[in-house]
């Protein structure tokens, strides 16, 4: 099945403890349809300036993913300069220019406005309902925010939250917009607000699932050499929303088997700058990691008989 | 198989964001030693002062734990005074009075000399080698220590693991005494200062186990009333050491299965002041939180033949 992404495609500059990248391809979209395009078939809306040169859509070109929504405007491309000190676990944004993104209005290609799973990425929550007021009938609407919209725009973000079956957003994020310390009780909170499921991204910890009916936890896999965690998020939704896709079938198993195949492209993402590592991958290699997540998480049933049961 | 374990019995106040419990029962080895008397036969070795009446030793006879080495001096127990915040993974320490603890020498009944399993929980590293000069040939030596000892007493610490079988230290703790970020590399290199097997415990993101051969991971148990943190590490430990003691042998599977015990162990303690749960708890109940577990971190193989293969 077709899945729609809508985000951003970015010029980074990142700094790490292991080196630097300057003005290198990254952005929600980028990471997330690079990632999913290893799964199902890719349809992407953003918007690059003319500073976006036919070398930079190679990569697209090569994953096979369609770029008739992505739109290029006089001006530069959106850029992020960021820092990661000895914990990679978080950012620092040293500059931000929106540059053509500022007035980024998502416009939806006819031929896209079928597809059946769609990812709004981290942007204004009013585009992403504008997105959803352009498609269809997808059967499965997830999306991303991020602090900046949960305090300053919380309202337009409730709207959209209540049009939404899958809300995929880091620890921190779900901690403030439920305004609840305890994960449990702040994913019950963010179910009322709207979606079916809460996924929640724990960084180096992994990933949370939470329903009304059950939840999910995983850690991440331990990496040795973790040189750049940028688009790590975005990678994790791609794996888990390209595989939702290619099974077409949204069920617990699927959910569970996609947040293990999300972890598993983030997992590879940060082994280098950029998009380096992460669009060159092989389905072995996804495999291997797959059943190594299955390896590293395993536990056999327990035998109680010789527990001391006589004091009790 | 019977598991000895010396640390320290205390008087704990703490306050939490939930109500606050004044001079309370508490101290690693209490926690340990009540947490592993579901699985085997402890045996203590610790130090209380004559304020210790009969009401405080009943957990220990209630839970058939051996207490011939709890010894009873002139003087006060050992007192801690702590806080935590809305973030409840770390106790800020208001007062520690070390009282009889601060010229405890653990002197190891002739009884427990033959135990196969011991448990040295935090206390200065030459303390807990002298309990090792002591015993006879133990099948399993696992240890405990806390930053105080790796940056004040660190040669001593590294004389003690090259004794250790197994060390079981928080992530903080594991960072340090490894002097390195990556979790990883920082097993690696604690490895190599001679335990075979490092378990860390992650707090409200689980427990992680590193051995030359192999790494597992797991998350911790989703709680929505976490009352009181203190001692759930030391419940940790006592649940995956009495299992490992009950079942007699130690494979990567059984320290697998310990772990989610250790870990279930833990998830019960939490939800009450000092061993208020944990004192009372069913096998019934044990083996449930074993089965959540289990359902929280399942997932299903994959079948991979509907992905987009093609365009590689």
């Amino acid at each position: 099945m077709s899945l729609l992404v809508v985000g951003s495609v970015a010029f980074d500059s990142v700094k790490t403890p292991f080196g630097r990248a300057d003005k290198v391809l990254g952005g929600s979209a980028t990471y997330f349809s690079v990632s999913a395009s290893y799964f199902t078939d890719i349809r992407l809306v953003a918007v690059v300036g003319n500073d976006f040169s036919d070398d930079h859509f190679s990569i697209f070109q090569e994953r096979s993913i369609d770029i008739e929504g992505l739109e290029k405007r006089e001006g530069e491309t959106f850029q992020w300069e960021g820092e990661y000190s000895n914990n990679l676990n978080e950012a620092q944004t040293l500059d931000t220019k929106l540059n053509v993104l500022a007035d980024f209005k998502p416009k939806i290609p006819e031929t896209y406005l079928d597809s059946e799973y769609v990812f709004l990425a981290n942007i204004d929550p009013d585009l992403q309902r504008d997105v959803l007021s352009q498609v269809k009938k997808p059967k499965l609407v997830a999306c991303d925010t991020m602090n900046y919209w949960i305090e300053g725009k919380l309202d337009s973000l409730k709207k959209t939250l209540k049009l939404v079956d899958l809300l995929v957003i880091n620890e921190g994020e779900a901690r403030s917009l439920a305004e609840e310390p305890n994960l449990v009780k702040a994913s019950r909170k963010i179910l009322s607000m709207g979606p079916d499921r809460l996924i929640v991204k724990r960084g180096e910890y992994g990933a949370f699932m939470f329903s009304n009916d059950q939840s999910f936890a995983i850690p991440a896999f331990p990496m040795e050499n973790v040189y750049d965690p940028t688009g790590a998020g975005d990678t994790f939704g791609g794996g888990l929303m390209g595989y939702l896709a290619s099974v077409d079938n949204i069920t617990d198993e699927t959910l569970r088997q996609g947040i293990i195949l999300g972890s598993a492209m983030a997992s590879f993402n940060v082994e280098d700058f950029s998009l380096n590592k992460l669009k060159d991958l092989t389905y072995t290699e996804i495999e291997e990691r797959f059943r190594a997540f299955k390896k590293l998480t395993y536990f056999e049933d327990i035998d109680n008989h010789g527990w001391r049961k006589d004091i009790n």
